[in-house]
C-alpha cells in the first residue's frame, strides 16, 4: 500500500541514527542511490528487540515507492512484535568483492548497503494485501504472478504484510581497488579484488511436476544481486 | 582467543531465545550443523541496541572452536557498544534458492541460517589479536597471511577483535522442492527451484600492482558460499 501522497526529499536528512560517523566517504544520502541498492537486493535483515533481547532476522523484502515491504506468518513473533510499532533497523547488504590489499589492515570487502530506521505498519485490507504480494512476486520472478493459483482467504489471513516508510535512511558504498599506501604498493605482494556476486543456476523441476511442463522463459528475468 | 577449556554440549539446549516455535521442522540444534553453516558463510548481521534503537549491522566473521569472531575499528560505535557487553544476536543467513511453488503462499526461499545469542568479549593482548586476525585471513583467503606486510602496532591498536561463545544457538535449514498440496500439483503451472549461490569471479589486479606480479594460486581456494 502506498504511503500518503507527498514528495519525499531527494536527500535524506542526517539524524542521530543514519549519520555515518567514520568512513563518511562511503556514505550516500541520496534517495535515488538508496533505492538503487534496495531494488538490487532481495533479502534484508531486520534489527528489533523483544523483551530487551535484540534480534537480527533475515527476510525477503521489496520496495514500492517510498516504502519497503516484507511479509511473514501472522503467527510469527517477529511479525507480531513489529506490527505493534516497535522501533526497527532495516538493513540490506550486497557483497561485491573481496578487496585483497597488501596488509591485513587494508584488506576489506566491497559492498553496497542500506540502513533505514523507523517502525512498521500492517498493510490492511484484502486488496491492498494482494497488491503488495503481487508486487513482491513481480520483484522476485517478474511475470509469474498471473500464472499462480490464486490465494485463498485462509492463506491471506495467515499472511501479514508489513511496510515501513523510508524517512530515515542512508546507503554506504565501498568499491574499487585496495587503498594501499605507496610504500606498500612497492612490495612484491599481489593485490586486487576478487569479485563476488549472487548467481542463479539452471531451474530444477519439482519432482511432482505435471509431465510436459517446461520451465517458463520469465525465469531468465530473475535479478537478485 | 579460545574460551576456557571445556567440552561444549553436542546439542544446544532450547531457551526462550533460540527455540524455534513455528517451522520447527527446519530447526537444527546440533552443534555440528551450526558449525557447518557458520563455516560456509563469511558475513553475519549483528543485532544490538544503542539507546534503545535497534541496529542490524553486517560484518565479516569467522569461527574458531566454540566461538565466533568479528573485528572492526576501535572507534566504531558498534564495536564500542558490543565490547561493553551489550546483549546481541549474531545471525548468518545463506541463500540457496528460490522455491517457486504453484501458489504465492507456498513460494519461499531455501536457506541455511544460524542465530546465536549472548554478548561479546574483546580479544586482549597483541599475540591473541594477531592470531585471531590470522585465523580470519585463513578463513577468507587461505594461504595469504604469511605474504602480507605485517601489521604495525598502530594498526593493531586501531583494530578491535570481538568474540562470542556459542552457548545459545540454533540453525534453520529450508531445502528441497516446493511443498504444494496434491491438488495444486495437478495444475498446469511449472514449479521448481531456481538455485542461488555466491559466486566468485576472476581476480582483478590492483591498478597500482607492481609489474610482473601474477594473481596467486591460493585465490582458487576461496569459498564464501
Amino acid at each position: 500500500m502506498a504511503g500518503p501522497e507527498r514528495e519525499p526529499p531527494a536527500v535524506f536528512a542526517k539524524t542521530a541514527h543514519n549519520r555515518i560517523r567514520r568512513v563518511f566517504e562511503y556514505a550516500r544520502y541520496e534517495r535515488a542511490e538508496v533505492y538503487r541498492i534496495l531494488d538490487a537486493g532481495f533479502v534484508c535483515h531486520i534489527g528489533y528487540s523483544i523483551d530487551r533481547q535484540p534480534y537480527a532476522t533475515p527476510t525477503a523484502y521489496w520496495r514500492q515507492g517510498d516504502r519497503v515491504y516484507w511479509h511473514g506468518s501472522s503467527a510469527s513473533r517477529m511479525i507480531r512484535a513489529l506490527a505493534g510499532g516497535a522501533p526497527l533497523c532495516f538493513t540490506v547488504a550486497l557483497f561485491d568483492g573481496l578487496v585483497l590489499a597488501r596488509s591485513g589492515f587494508q584488506t576489506s570487502v566491497n559492498y553496497r548497503s542500506v540502513m533505514a530506521f523507523g517502525s512498521a505498519e500492517k498493510v490492511e485490507g484484502r486488496d491492498a494485501k494482494l497488491a503488495a504480494l503481487e508486487a513482491m512476486m513481480e520483484r522476485l520472478v517478474p511475470g509469474r504472478w498471473d500464472e499462480l493459483r490464486p490465494a485463498t482467504e485462509q492463506e491471506l489471513k495467515a499472511t501479514t504484510v508489513l511496510s515501513m516508510a523510508l524517512d530515515e535512511a542512508v546507503a554506504k558504498v565501498s568499491e574499487g581497488p585496495p587503498d594501499d599506501a605507496a610504500a606498500d604498493c612497492a612490495l612484491d605482494i599481489w593485490a586486487g579484488v576478487v569479485p563476488v556476486r549472487l548467481a542463479t543456476g539452471a531451474p530444477e523441476d519439482d519432482p511432482k511436476l505435471k509431465p510436459g511442463l517446461a520451465a517458463p522463459a520469465y525465469l531468465d528475468k530473475i535479478r537478485l544481486d
